[in-house]
């Protein structure tokens, strides 16, 4: 079973927006094994958007069309799908209905050119799932196509993931006669390279390979780790659930504490919910970051109960004047762990994080740019660690921000 | 002319990266007035490759190939691309030295592998720029596809780029018999609707129409504006640049103080520059944003001179402690007003910007998410606005970010 993607907008091609849709939609049918082998851009021109159809059902046993299905005259994806069926539009009253309740509920009137949104050619019906005002088309072909098939989601991302996941995967997996449950699970880890994580897997990815009861699969995510992904395969939820189960724990074992989290989980999500957890409250001194770190934690609801606030003394007299840091190198040990320490007791917080160091490009104090100390506090215990970091300033300053989260995490997990 | 763009990857379909080098290459050829109607991502299989480099040149005039330039056995965009020029793979030894002197200039030695990227198809040229160990190829179509071309690029943007700008778009250019400059100005705004400003610029375009002096396109940039692109077209350097100067006054003259910068300019690299020029310090009280402020600052290298600090009393007593803020609402004119104060005071700056509010999902003390008071500060005057943003939690605070950087500096700039 092959099925390719196209995306329709000429703002692709122009390059005003990545498509990032395609990508996305790859990687569930890589996930729920459908083969994708191409995927192409066209813009919102009916005769080229015919003739990328009609070369991917010639290629491909489905087609799914991103992009085109909103109100306006550029939007003509149901327009070239009725040509390549060889069937007229109809306009579908019972939509026209529902786009104008849309519009209702939010105390508006459906503007006319909506109606177009309710064309749909003849043969095809919608996808079940419709958030928003684009019907989603599913579009069985006859004739030359015959048994192939084509899906059109909106270009809206949330609208095209809820239709993908909702009515286009499982209706793709039936027609593969994929009757078997595939799920994956997404380890997070920090502080190793791929090569160093495929060593350390290689005698259980090869036993996976002769087992068959999972596949493992690294994804690099440039500061934020790497990902570790397991598939599984089986015939039920439960027997796929414990297939995930099993597996986690063997890489687990085998990797230890780089893996900080599962799927959604950030580094900084899950350092708030150690310290939830243990009724710890968490204060920040940040130098080269700038607020940094700050920012990713306030990025978490509710980190209010953790989190009693950061200091960024970026010019050198606030650390003596806020931390009360003595009179050393601003670039330290020392000066890191005066920093943590300041901060704890400035902003009354049991646990505490610092850096100070040269974020670039120009060297400071005789330090090169990359040269970083982190600092951590846990209940009055400290403890300081030297990053050498050989990057430009932005990433500098983003590994410095993970590093250290993590260094806390770490040492929570073993305190 | 028309010219298509084909990315290579497996890793491309399967969603484990998002192609932004097609988009980035579909934007530097509008801009030099070359065509590209297809853009397709194909994976490392040496047949799907070949079919789809004919299929491209059947239909444009021009493909450019990215990706699959490396030295591994994934790597096969050379054999394809020689398959279709019906020619051999010739090692070019004049390539291989470059190859070896580059890392001999690392203190390595070349492992035989990277061989493979000095095979070069007959009748292929190598592209100028070479800055990584991939060259890039220049390779002109004969037979059924006599006198059109094909131009191969490895898939990492920094050479990629160096090699479309060096040797491709003015080649491509040549072969269009395009002799007039084309060259683009973007001015990024920030505060007004795509409509208003199209509403702003409506006689403006209508007038440009007519007269073909420029082009003027708008781009969405989400929460960091809106550009302004202007383009002109003219038959030399000086000319263009005439052309481009004249219009950016005209457009600011009609749009007025919503245009932050230019080009790559950001909200925060403008504003440090006015403090720079005026001799003033900066000071941050962040609240909902938890330091987003301070690290967009800090992105920017030598902000030092200007930055003395941030501090983020996330917890309400901090504000009381460090800023000496009054018995008020936390989220009040009052409230921003203090902390922006108290600021100023605190880290001893000219100048300061202070936000409080609600960032949600929750309400806070009867404050709707979204309801966030932003101050500033300027050599003692004090200025508090009221923003009220209908957005999620990671929008609210992005918002914030930028709209209180931006009103400084438009107060600065009225003072």
């Amino acid at each position: 079973m092959k099925c390719e993607v196209v995306a329709v907008g000429t703002e692709l091609l122009l390059g005003q927006i990545v498509d990032t849709n395609s990508s996305w939609i790859g990687e569930q049918l890589a996930l729920v094994g459908i083969d994708s082998h191409h995927q192409t851009k066209v813009g919102d021109n009916h005769d080229r958007m015919v003739a990328v159809l009609e070369l991917g059902l010639s290629r491909s046993d489905a087609v799914i069309v991103c992009g085109g299905l909103g109100p306006t005259q550029d939007d003509i994806t149901r327009e070239a799908i009725a040509d390549v069926m060889g069937v007229e539009l109809v306009r579908d009253e019972a939509i026209v209905e529902r786009i104008r309740a849309m519009f209702g509920s939010r105390g508006r009137d459906m503007p006319q050119n909506n109606l177009r949104q309710a064309d749909i050619p003849v043969g095809a019906t919608v996808n079940p799932a419709m958030p928003g005002t684009a019907p989603g088309l599913i579009c069985p072909l006859l004739g030359d196509h015959d048994g192939k098939i084509i899906y059109a989601v909106p270009g809206v991302p949330w609208e095209m993931k809820q239709m993908m996941t909702e009515g286009i995967l499982p209706d793709l997996q039936a027609r593969a006669g994929i009757t078997s449950v595939i799920k994956s699970r997404t380890l997070r880890t920090w502080g190793k390279s791929e090569s160093g994580l495929a060593e350390e897997l290689d005698d259980e990815i090869n036993r996976l390979d002769e087992s068959g009861e999972a596949t493992i699969a690294f994804l690099a995510s440039g500061w934020e780790g790497l990902k570790v992904r397991i598939t599984a395969k089986a015939d039920s939820e439960d027997e796929v659930e414990a297939a995930l189960v099993a597996e986690e724990a063997r890489v687990r074992e085998i990797v230890g504490d780089i893996v900080f989290g599962v799927d959604d989980d950030t580094m900084e999500s899950v350092l708030l919910q150690i310290l939830r957890e243990r009724g710890l409250t968490l204060g920040l001194a940040e130098s080269l970051t700038g607020g940094l770190i700050g920012s990713r934690i306030t990025g978490i609801p509710g980190c209010s109960d953790v989190f009693r606030g950061a200091i960024v003394p970026y010019d050198r007299e606030f650390k003596v004047k806020l931390l009360g840091t003595p009179d050393v190198p601003a670039v330290s040990e020392e000066m890191a762990i005066a920093m943590v320490e300041g901060v704890c007791r400035t902003l009354n917080a049991d646990c505490g994080i610092a850096v100070t160091g040269v974020a670039g490009p120009e060297p400071h104090e005789g330090n090169e740019p990359g040269t970083v100390w982190a600092a951590i506090s846990i209940q009055g215990r400290t403890e300081a660690v030297l990053l050498n970091l050989p990057f430009d300033r932005e990433r500098i300053r983003q590994f410095t921000c993970i590093a250290a989260l993590n260094l806390l995490r770490t040492r929570l997990l073993a305190s």
